[in-house]
């Protein structure tokens, strides 16, 4: 008897998501929120526990060839206080789960937990716990993370409402741009192991991707400022891609401006070398870790001159409306296209 | 310039988590207790939180040739309630990651699931987040889970005491002979894939392996009769093992005696159809889940007619003496023979 066979790519990463959460049904009381932001919500007290996982697999999410363990254990940490970040949350304490095929060595552990423990350093996080196995092919780093804000101070990707004000972080594209440089490395090297790598002139961009820094700086700032952003997310899948998260859960319309992306100058000059659009990386490279937020326009005062700050549009409530103003001031609509690793 | 190169197998996977173990340090004030319990004890105001992690890994932890997909995600949830249990906490919340390969259609993953929410109705357990990546080859799944106790109820791995009574639930070495049977099945089927799988007759242990059940009934039941365990374990590693971390971590030594060990009869005719010594299987087994731990000697008579609960030796306080007398009535050392994954 033939079963019934969908392949996951007809779904997609989110579309599973999806498929799986119309599924789950909540019981326990402390389960303040679910499946489908950044992190999940607990009830503690005056407190909200914030928990989150991240799972990241050789030959996915990163490759051995150019990714060295000090970095990509860093990285792991990263991610997830983002996620923490992301919900305006401080983190806490994380839990590694490392899954390593016999190619690994207990010198390379140490540089994967010496990544991790700098990390923590940075954060303020402690690593709690974790579960080490072994692996029949590559590398798995899976951490899950638990972090805390008072009740009432979390930020959900639903908050967000006409005329607030889109606000993102730092710069975007620049790790997209960063793993563009190491791809061609990798390449140059596999042709002729004789060269030297050219990473130096690209620093800031390769810096991006293989050592992300999650915004904790941000969250703290705009604490003291006294804003609590009406919604937030993490940009991991791409500024579109990320952005629609936001005003699906928020049932809201966003114009932005493509001239307002920030992007680094460097990354745009290499971006150009890789004969790619930066606006395009910007919007759907991905993995920058930085966050998208928006906030009530009374609090614009408050960080429109901030350096780290830049406010790239606005929010509507014509739900159809989700587009980006071109810089010859043509609309065009916002897409998601995040990486399918399932297609 | 050759590097050093410690093989992960000359430590072994207590050795290497001692190892990492050995480089962390706690700085988070709320961070009670962290790696080498069962679970992380996290402040939480009137309570303390227990967080851990178990990641299971096609080709190391199961075979997808006998082991129906719904089981496995009941295992997975089973085998992290359990070290909340271990921990004498109720779990609330758990987060999943799973690494599918294209191999994996849409209805595996729902047929996954389905395990995973059988068995958080089953323990009211909230799955509340996760992360869905693919995996260039096996399926990996990584769960979190979020446990609670009274501050003060929490129970570690370090509070046997001399003249405790050491008790253990349900039975040993079930889920090990069912591997056995597991296994030999699919030897037959490989041989001859005509041949039916004779499991019927060994339901018993099959089950215990494939769906493993997590002793939240026994934690409750201690909890109604005001017992809080000295000391506690769950038996994930085999009886000798998971034995030789409480004494351990208590600096106590142990008898414990041959014939006190419970085993359940179908499972005791398997393994010697197996020709397999049934207490080795309890000894050494592992992947029972059922909790070791060390009570009072004044709690002795709240317990001592409990049917799912034996009592099969003491804690005293010579530390060389780590012993099983056996039915002979000779002395032999315990001996941790869990399963090295790294060899």
């Amino acid at each position: 008897m033939a079963e019934k066979r969908t392949e996951i790519a007809t779904l997609g990463e989110f579309g599973l998501i999806d498929h799986i959460h119309e599924r789950i049904k909540l019981q326990q009381p402390t389960s303040l929120s679910g499946i489908g932001d950044d992190a999940a919500v607990i009830d503690a007290g005056g407190e909200v526990m914030l928990l989150s996982t991240d799972m990241l697999v050789e030959g996915v999410h990163f490759d051995l060839a150019y990714t060295p363990l000090q970095h990509l254990g860093f990285k792991a940490v990263s991610v997830n206080v983002s996620d923490i970040a992301a919900m305006n949350g401080t983190p806490h304490q994380v839990v590694v789960s490392l899954g390593l095929s016999n190619r690994f060595s207990v010198e390379a552990v140490d540089a994967l937990y010496e990544g991790m423990r700098a990390a923590c350093d940075q954060y303020k996080v402690d690593l709690v716990g974790g579960d080490t196995s072994a692996s029949p092919s590559g590398l798995i780093i899976s951490v899950s993370i638990l972090g805390r804000t008072l009740k009432g101070k979390e930020v959900y990707r639903r908050g967000a409402a006409d005329n607030d004000i889109l606000c993102v972080t730092g710069d975007l594209g620049g790790a997209y741009i960063g793993l563009q440089v190491l791809e061609r490395e990798k390449e140059v090297y596999l042709t002729n192991p004789s060269m030297q790598p050219e990473l130096e002139k690209h620093q800031y961009c390769v810096g991006r991707q293989l050592r992300p820094i999650a915004r904790m700086d941000v969250i703290h700032e705009l604490n003291e400022l006294g804003i609590r952003p009406t919604s937030m997310i993490d940009v991991s899948d791409g500024l579109a891609s990320d952005l629609l998260h936001i005003t699906k859960h928020s049932r809201v319309g966003v114009r932005i401006f493509e001239d307002k992306i920030p992007i680094d100058e460097s990354a745009f000059q290499t971006a150009l070398e890789f004969k790619l659009d930066p606006y395009t990386c910007a919007l759907n490279g991905g993995e920058d870790y930085e966050l998208l937020f928006t906030i009530h326009p009374s609090d614009y005062e408050k960080i429109k001159n901030h350096p780290d700050i830049t406010t790239i549009g606005y929010v509507h409530n014509n739900l159809k409306e989700k587009i980006m103003v071109t810089k010859q001031g043509t609309p065009v609509p916002l897409k998601a296209q995040g990486w399918n690793h399932f297609a």
